[in-house]
């Protein structure tokens, strides 16, 4: 039995790009998607009400930042990340690969895994493949990734092909552990940079069978043709039949890009923390609210937009509640943003069923 | 024409609470009745949609803070507080005496009014009862508040008597001013700890026959217990038949205390200020959620609480929200506090109704 079925309902004539339904324990969710992402079980400022309102299908939590706080065990006693968040829908949870590299104190890398400092307390902890899939079958989300070791854009080809060798002997190690029937297990492609690496790393994962794949290593700074260049490269070289996550990207027009290559599954903070920073996604770019010349702009953020923020509220209000330093800043910008995410979503979904792909979002623009 | 109608509908047999309904422009509330405090045209980290769902009937807002910023001109072409807020139920503001008196840096306070310094940059400033009336004719509340000078809880007699004269001129001032007939100008009754002002200031401004009488000067940092003798002895002194409100009250056990003398509408920052540090207000008392206690109680906050929180979440995940400085650990905390408030007041207006306000209530206990 497996625990998640996806099923490619579309595919776009004159892309790579395809509609698809991913069938998890906790719903469905309709292809290509946006995760908004809750690294602690929160996403900043919202309540799963205003998540469920913006369209959320399935969101994303970080098992390094859960491990770290409240731990595993806590979840797990409260019945798992679902119930403890209050998010009945998909779950997906990052191997926190990723944060063990780019946030603790690093100890000791080797085969078995990474030896660090809880960047919270300095508290030591041992994460390696065995640890996060234990952790992750504890926190019980729909979708778990593999433990990988990403690189940053500048590493040398040495240490990014090293990265890579380990990244696939992990990715055996988390299947090897991984118990869960009612988990899918998904694979994180490697390579950096460089397209043989990458090849050889979607060659080696592909041949263990996971249920799906991810491309990581992507969006840690490198240059944004780099970024394009790779996910055009990596995505038709994973299995066609089985979901492709675009790990941490991006902006639209880069979601626009990987969506025409064949990319499925996206998670982002940028909606999130641009948000809170007072800058809002609109058809026509990003917004500044704070901007003086919002003061008396009594006009919705953006006028055919259905989130609670435009339905209610004008610029001038939001703009004085970020410089007021209001909290409820917060919480309808991020409504905002995560809704803008998912509608454009939801347009491209529609574009690539009714054939209407390249007319609709053109060759370049994210609109 | 008057701008609200206050009909008393029930009266307690062993104290003098009653039971009211309050009927505004923007509707009818039921007293005696809590008002969250939205100083800043924001009760703290809640949506109107929150409010609404916690019971909110009317809510109170500050003459000072708005009119600092982004000041009464801009609110004023947005339609009015209501409509820049997204709020179409009751508002009161504030007059701002208050804040102007223990915010401001204060250069000159004369018959004619108070130059201060904002406290958010510095610029000079000046209102008086003529201002204040003008700023919260164009803010557009349902309920507005004459303007006022508060003395500190420890000033001399001398003291306390020339600001109660101030405040009884400022009062006369306030009502010649107002021209808005479908705002109600309240009056409000100084005096600090001095029973004799308390009835003097009583007389005059009920003599000004205003729709509806405040008690200020008190939740300023005295002791309990001269609170609790100035509202006992101040209450039976303002007209029957208007409303009356005091001011900046309180715990529940205060409110519980003036609710027997006869106090109708309360407004305080306990609830959302406590909240936001992560104090739940429970039957029992006060719960401190941040509490390592609470890392695996998977029970809610409060079990017979039907406030999202409680409905959705448990006193772990609140503390981790907490722990972990997730903004959502303020929404979700206000939100059963504001709750909590509501509740205690529709019980109290249930007890008063049926008769059973002592039973119920005993005689000491705020639960």
């Amino acid at each position: 039995m497996n625990a998640i079925d996806f099923k490619i309902t579309g595919v776009d004539a004159n892309s790579r790009a395809r509609r698809g339904k991913l069938i998890t324990p906790h719903g469905v969710v309709q292809t290509p998607a946006f995760m908004p992402v809750g690294t602690k079980a929160s996403v900043k400022a919202l309540t799963p009400g205003h998540l469920e309102a913006a369209g959320t299908q399935i969101l994303l939590s970080n098992t390094y930042h859960l491990h770290v706080r409240p731990g595993e065990d806590v979840i797990a006693e409260a019945g798992g990340l679902h119930s403890f968040m209050g998010w009945e829908k998909p779950i997906l949870t990052d191997s926190g690969g990723f944060q063990v590299f780019s946030l603790a104190k690093l100890n000791k890398v080797d085969d078995a895994g990474v030896m660090f400092q809880s960047h919270v307390d300095g508290a030591k902890l041992f994460i390696g493949p065995k640890e996060a899939t234990g952790i992750q079958e504890k926190l019980g989300a729909d979708i778990i990734m593999a433990f990988d070791q990403c690189p940053p854009h500048d590493a040398s080809r040495a240490e990014v092909e090293a990265a890579t060798q380990r990244t696939i002997r992990w990715a055996g190690e988390c299947r090897k552990h991984h118990s869960r029937n009612d988990q899918a297990l998904f694979g994180i492609v490697q390579g950096g940079m460089f397209e043989d690496l990458r090849t050889a790393c979607c060659r080696e994962l592909s041949a263990m069978d996971f249920p799906g794949y991810a491309i990581g290593g992507v969006s840690v700074g490198e240059p944004k043709e780099d970024l394009h260049r790779i996910m055009e490269f990596t995505t038709p070289l994973l299995p066609e039949d089985k979901p492709r996550y675009l790990m941490g990207v991006g902006q639209p027009e880069d979601i626009l890009v990987a969506v025409r290559a064949g990319v499925d599954l996206f998670d982002c903070v940028l909606p999130t923390r641009n948000a809170r920073s007072g800058e809002l996604y609109v058809a026509a770019g990003r917004m500044k609210i704070r901007n003086e010349k919002f003061k008396r702009d009594f006009t919705p953020v953006e006028k055919d937009c259905p989130c609670y923020l435009c339905s209610n509220f004008t610029r001038a209000y939001l703009r004085h509640l970020f410089i007021s330093g209001e909290l409820l800043a917060h919480t309808l910008a991020t409504v905002h943003n995560v809704t803008f995410y998912h509608r454009l979503m939801s347009r491209l979904r529609a574009a690539i069923q009714s054939g209407r792909l390249g007319e609709e979002f053109g060759k370049k623009s994210g609109k």
